[in-house]
């Protein structure tokens, strides 16, 4: 999460470079439009976005504004139209085939997740050392041998990694995958990868969401 | 996550609460400090934090002026103290005893996660509907019939509850939590709980570090 100067954030802005602080937030966001299109909503309004989210109105109005979609006073924004543009936004439209090592329970949690259809991430094949794990099915993926991931990464052109490993292996993992090709990983792993700079890398945080909790509950004890 | 303007910041501050974005941050902090620590540093400084967490300089000298560690010039700040007092402002250093419903892989690898001995979070027992999870033992943890938390909880005086159950039983559970004596929930079902206004709800978003993911792979695509 890199805050910038006011000045550097204008910059920016005019490269239409959005900075990751926002794009954080529009998964949440997605996710509530959805329940609201399930609610048979047509339009929602940015105060009242706010108020279910927990984020202040001035905050999701710029928000909104850089998705393109503009609102209609009095109406709303057209729920439709700002789920078609962030999902657009964040490339979630297409579906890019990852894979993932570490068929641990973490690992098969991810896989079955209800919420990763939804976004532009396929887990197509999972890859574990454990003689155990490989030629398991999990929701209907392989588990393979990790001896098998660069061939096979290369003949499908893989561009992301998971890594639901162990810390101790993850650095290791996260090497094989750059050499295969992958130029994205996703680490659930609870360490730092060195990795070439031009290799994205994002760690899964589940920590932060902790963080608020536990600080929270402390004042009311 | 809240922004706020400069004026309500001010205020906040005032007040002594802290804004759930600058929570957000210090477990990653917390994470980079240990590790400084266990390779034998003893201070950092606010540069070199910035440089490995990709946080703006001016924002990490902000968030440790709030933990009232302060920093001597061209040395930095002492690492012990920051963990101190990162881990007390978070009320990580007191361990709760957490209640988990829900022991699919979410909750069999959420009570497996290492990192999570460095929170204050201890999970005790864990519950489900599943005959053929109840009795089982994970990581020396107990899964029992839900059937036995709300007397269970009420008896040990559990204030923290954690689902990982799917989205469909998610509400029902938290209510029953709520029932009895939980007030603060940690929700890793991918769905919004509607509950009284005093308990605490924490979203383990996992997406959000998707987005940046696909985000910026979709640049370089």
């Amino acid at each position: 999460m890199t805050k910038k100067k006011p000045s550097e954030q204008a910059k920016m802005n005019n490269e239409s470079k959005i900075s990751n602080l926002v794009l954080r937030r529009y998964p949440r966001y997605l996710h509530f439009l959805r329940e609201q299109k399930l609610k048979g909503e047509e339009n929602v309004s940015a105060s009242e976005m706010s108020r279910h989210l927990n984020v202040h109105h001035t905050q999701i109005r710029k928000d909104l504004a850089l998705t393109g979609v503009k609102g209609v006073p009095k109406v709303g924004h057209n729920i439709d139209s700002l789920i078609d543009a962030i999902e657009e936004f964040l490339n979630w439209k297409n579906s890019s085939d990852a894979f993932l090592v570490g068929a641990g329970h973490m690992g098969r949690a991810l896989i079955g997740y209800r919420g990763l259809q939804n976004t532009g991430i396929k887990i197509i094949t999972a890859f574990d050392r454990d003689p155990e794990k490989i030629g398991l099915e999990v929701d209907g993926v392989p588990v393979y041998s990790i001896d098998k991931m660069h061939n096979l990464a290369k003949r499908l052109h893989i561009r992301i990694g998971i890594i639901t490993a162990p810390a101790s292996a993850a650095q290791e993992i996260a090497e094989m995958m750059v050499e295969a090709g992958v130029i994205a990983i996703w680490n659930f792993a609870p360490t730092r990868l060195e990795l070439p700079e031009e290799v994205i890398v994002e760690h899964a945080d589940i920590y932060s969401s902790l963080a608020v909790l536990s600080h929270k509950l402390a004042d009311k004890l």
